[in-house]
């Protein structure tokens, strides 16, 4: 089968990270050209799946694993990269940045957290795949239980009040908020404390993430609504 | 910039069509190989984008052009099609078939709605594709009016309750159906009446896409629940 054709495909990672209390994005600083900072990501080897080619990317070029990741968008504009023609499928990853020292290499000089709205001008339409990974993780958040791959795996609940404030940019009703996530019973207490501030010592929680399988399985939907 | 890549993009489209209270699936038949039956869609050329693709896709094989079109996943194992490595973005597309002829040409022999409930084994991942676009169908329909797509410009209002079970595949709550539709604002009532079966003539509605955008902009959500 011939087939002529001149475009390459490329996977780019928003990858998400939350460290006290905010919500940052992981870029990379390209080797070549500018050195512009950019979404991690490159081009698919022919053996590899598109997902296989994020996780690798991302390993190599920062030295991260994520701990969640979905296919975000498929940004394919004849002119997105001025060298050549490249389509672009982009994904969203959600990861703990407590769990790891960034390493930048192969493609990438460096590898930084920066704040969700301290974004520099970025190499490609970087910019407009960040924006789609936000409008994602923003109205994801409300109806899949994905904010615990950003936590510690035990948390106090005040630490997924403020996730959920910082990622939707918004105060939420606390009362309501932890009565309706209680309520889904998807969440276990542990025996654990843990001091924050002058208050008393807070509960910490766990993700029952077996719970929810198995809730979901019998038509429970997450769904968390805010006035 | 050399890089060595031997892999090949393609588009691929689900049409969604209704009529005859039916959910309907527009499939082609391939001119080459074994004949099967496949999703319309082919490569993309160097100097087009995703999108204009798809469009001219559509009109190549089958003739008809999308009311509404949304990207809807990139599928790219590596194994997917047996000839060469081929990433597919695929696309949902609505149309109402009662404005078109079909008409089949260039890679595709035959041109063919199947109902959904009875579509064929097909080529490559294609099967697999439809299952995303019907999910994805079936979400959408909850909160963004797209649904009004696939119907007649003006509709009976039972067109629009029998749509909705059709695509969910569930008897819905009629009565609040109506009511919520209605109080949403987006339906305009014209003075055309269309005479259903036995019963008196039933009025006819529109959907009023501007009124929707300007309610949009404003914060309103188009969100139907059902029990």
């Amino acid at each position: 089968m011939k087939i002529i054709q001149n475009i390459k495909i490329a996977v780019d990672a928003v990858v998400f990270g939350y460290a006290d209390n905010k919500l940052n994005i992981l870029l990379i600083q390209q080797k070549y050209g500018l050195g512009n900072w950019a979404l991690p990501g490159g081009f698919v080897k022919d053996t590899e799946s598109l997902d296989e080619a994020v996780v690798r990317e991302l390993k190599e070029e920062t030295g991260v694993k994520a701990n969640y990741l979905e296919q975000l968008y498929t940004f394919g504009a004849v002119e997105r990269d001025q060298r050549t023609r490249v389509v672009a499928v982009s994904y969203i990853a959600l990861i703990n940045p407590k769990n790891y020292v960034l390493k930048a290499d192969t493609d990438a000089k460096d590898a930084k957290w920066f704040n969700v709205n301290d974004i520099p001008s970025l190499a490609f339409d970087h910019n407009e795949i960040i924006n789609a990974g936000l409008e994602r993780l923003r109205s994801k958040i409300n109806y899949r239980p994905i904010g615990f791959e950003l936590l510690a795996s035990k948390f106090p609940f005040s630490d997924l009040e403020h996730l959920y404030q910082t990622i939707l940019n918004k105060e939420i009703d606390r009362r309501n908020f932890r009565k309706k996530l209680l309520s889904f019973g998807i969440l276990t207490e542990t025996d654990e404390f843990q001091k924050i501030g002058s208050g008393r010592p807070a509960k910490l929680f766990k993700f029952n993430s077996k719970k929810y399988q198995a809730l979901e399985k019998k038509g429970f939907h997450f769904e968390i609504k805010f006035a």
